[in-house]
């Protein structure tokens, strides 16, 4: 199949980037995850929407993103997995990874499973490691 | 643990290879799919009943088998994880995993998350990449 | 992000290793999974409680465990996902893991999902490949 150029060693370690960048959001510990995007990063977690832009812009609208769960408590859990990397001409890397996310209540004794996304990144590796450049979600479901 | 003679490398590509092959899957791109297989490949996607062979084969058994969703369209999203390989002594690789789809059907607020699968796999690996010579899927559900 | 010295090699080796773990407790063969810790090795799969300590303690422990399923009979399936990898400064290695179950009754149509976890270990890497020094598992729900 095409685009197998990449390497076997980057991609377990863009495996363990994208673990310990979504420990980090579900920790909440959102300068973390806005430290693992590129200064002049983009995010957009909603289609449609204008992406959050910049390590501070992208913490600011996760922490005002959280606030509706200031009433509504729940731990999610994401899994990013079945990850496709293609090297992109200008040197980039383009990933596109499934994402499925549990969430557990407090006090029930089971998780809920949604929503079903595909994550589209380019993603940038150098002396800092890997960095998301652009993050654009699409989601299975209406949203 | 046996078998963990399989190299690191090899491990992240047969991953890499199982994200490609179920991204097309999942977009029903079905001739990427069949060319993931050897020439003389066999698929049996049901227990007890015949593989399809050959790449032509397993390709016009996958849009056969996608008919039944023209009138009641759904998203799949297939996970395989949890990969175990160990060398088999004529060279080829067993390959055993989990398997779990996701399924998002239009105007659903979230997945279904069904069937639970262990795929069993010949794989071989060489000049064109790693390439599925047999496949047989097992269902924890009854089918 | 900090905590990047793991290689990439050790990466795939640990999801390797708890791929054919779980595999080795989804089937039921007790004694894999408890050859899989240390000789001093200790598993907590309940918080508050003692753990089961050593190797003929944890499969001993898992045996009583699943007596309870005896009646009651389960296909479970464990997804080890997101390990995020950390050295710790006297060489072992801090290992933290999603940790999803699915489990299929006799007769069901689809799987349950539940309990989402998360599992803190310390692993040692040797001559014996790698094995558990200690494994603490944390749920999301109440249990």
């Amino acid at each position: 199949m095409a685009g197998q150029t990449v390497t076997a060693e980057l991609y377990a370690e863009v495996q363990h980037f994208y673990a310990r960048q979504m420990q980090a959001l579900d920790s909440r510990v959102f300068k973390t995850y806005a430290d693992s995007f590129t200064e002049d990063g983009t995010f957009r977690h909603t289609p449609g929407t204008e992406p959050a832009r910049t390590r501070a812009g992208i913490e600011a609208e996760l922490v005002r993103f959280h606030e509706q769960y200031q009433g509504d408590p729940v731990q999610k859990r994401h899994y990013f997995n079945q990850i496709v990397l293609d090297a992109n001409p200008d040197g980039t890397l383009k990933s596109t990874v499934y994402a499925l996310v549990l969430r557990t209540r407090p006090g029930a004794d089971r998780p809920e499973v949604w929503p079903s996304c595909v994550v589209h990144d380019v993603l940038v590796t150098g002396a800092d490691g890997i960095l998301v450049k652009s993050r654009d979600i699409d989601y299975d479901q209406q949203i």
